[in-house]
């Protein structure tokens, strides 16, 4: 069967996470709601990061293997984007080559993580932006990120699910960048952060804690101490999820021709 | 008795517009409330531009006659925006020249307005820009603008109120400056639009105008002689008060300098 594959971007707001889960708003279960009712018929979704309530996302990946009677993906992305915008939007919609999965083929996933660095608070940065008074120090921040660049077991930084069977999994993930960039004059600070994948709560905890080091709170040169400690409580708070955007996913250039 | 003058941007999805009004919370009435909160004494707060329910703004410009208590601006600041923010913010405060006025000294106001136009909408801008699917010839937007530019009677773009004593107030306003620009490739649209002073609905209504010309639907030519008719019923529909922004107010040098 083919694949319809999504390119999706949501305020986290308006949602209790990505994941479906009955009772509450969730992005699956409205998404999949609304495809549903322009297809009339079911679908099974994948999504290639399991964003938390109050994360947004500008470059989400959904796939779901789809039925004949939808083949106008044209038409189910107008539809939804009727239902679902502005909370909610399709961005684009294309057929993925056969055995695509949103989630499995995925290569890495790119976050960003905005900081308004000063006194003054902004109305329109609100939403999308953690505001920190204490002056940062750009350098240190840089520095600090340094150490989370390679492979890593981020126990320190990672709430530990169990695995299905109750053991526990890996929190062994590949980092392959991680850099700061000051966006204009203003004290906007943007972290952008990309993994082969990532586990909860890992960026957001990555930056609580970089923010520390960036106060002066903690040194640079403590990253990787607190890394190797595989220690949760070694780690710094974990930012608000709303200053958190999933960015962009990559896949293998095979599977983005179609 | 010095004048305090104070920098303020707003979310104007939270307020019922600027003026104070009895039982609605407005921008005025909050920002007063939290004034004397902070100051234990009354203020009377003279604004520049009195804003629309849902029309937001960054350069608004307030300003009161402080009495002594109040001589620590920097604290006014920061304890009003610890109240208010973030959808009220004080951005900057500082003392005026004796006899300034944020209305009465004012030369003029820069208001901004953002179309977003292409198909697919975007949560980002949603609550700061007009979505508007149909294309927009951005050569007939431009060349309909030029019309405004000028000393003119705006009766056929504003709603006329009434003076103190019942006789018709004028309309007649001075447009400095009206023009278009692309912000990006993605269809962000912004349209800039400085006058002497403006009267209630007229950037709305000029740009739900435009907007129509844009769309092909009316002719650039014909924006003069709908500015001409003196009829309300003349020109285009309301554009949306979530796209409007209050940008920027200008005063003579003398009154910046201190």
């Amino acid at each position: 069967m083919p694949v319809a594959r999504l390119l999706l971007a949501y305020d986290g707001a308006a949602f209790h996470g990505f994941a479906e889960n009955p009772g509450v708003i969730t992005v699956a279960g409205t998404l999949r709601g609304a495809i549903e009712r322009v297809a009339r018929h079911p679908v099974a979704l994948t999504g290639a990061g399991r964003t938390d309530a109050g994360v947004h996302a500008w470059g989400q990946v959904v796939s779901f293997p789809a039925p004949p009677a939808l083949l106008d993906l044209a038409r189910v992305q107008r539809s939804v984007n009727r239902l679902c915008a502005p909370a909610l939007v399709i961005r684009s919609a294309s057929w993925a080559p056969d055995g695509f999965d949103a989630r499995f083929s995925a290569r890495w996933r790119r976050y960003r993580y905005t900081v308004l660095n000063r006194e003054t608070p902004d109305p329109f940065l609100a939403r999308t932006a953690w505001h920190v008074v204490d002056p940062l120090e750009l350098d240190l921040l840089r520095l600090a990120s340094d150490a989370f660049v390679g492979e890593h077991d981020f126990s320190s930084f990672c709430r530990r699910p169990k695995g299905p069977t109750g053991e526990a999994a890996s929190l062994v993930r590949r980092v392959l960048e991680a850099h700061w960039e000051p966006i204009g004059p203003d004290g906007v600070l943007r972290f952008d952060i990309r993994a082969n994948a990532f586990c909860h709560n890992m960026v957001r905890s990555i930056v609580g804690t970089l923010v520390e080091v960036g106060r002066g709170r903690c040194s640079p040169g403590e990253m990787r101490t607190i890394l190797r400690s595989c220690d949760r409580s070694a780690a710094g708070p974990v930012a608000p999820a709303h200053g958190l955007c999933l960015w962009e996913v990559g896949y293998p250039p095979a599977t983005e021709s179609s």
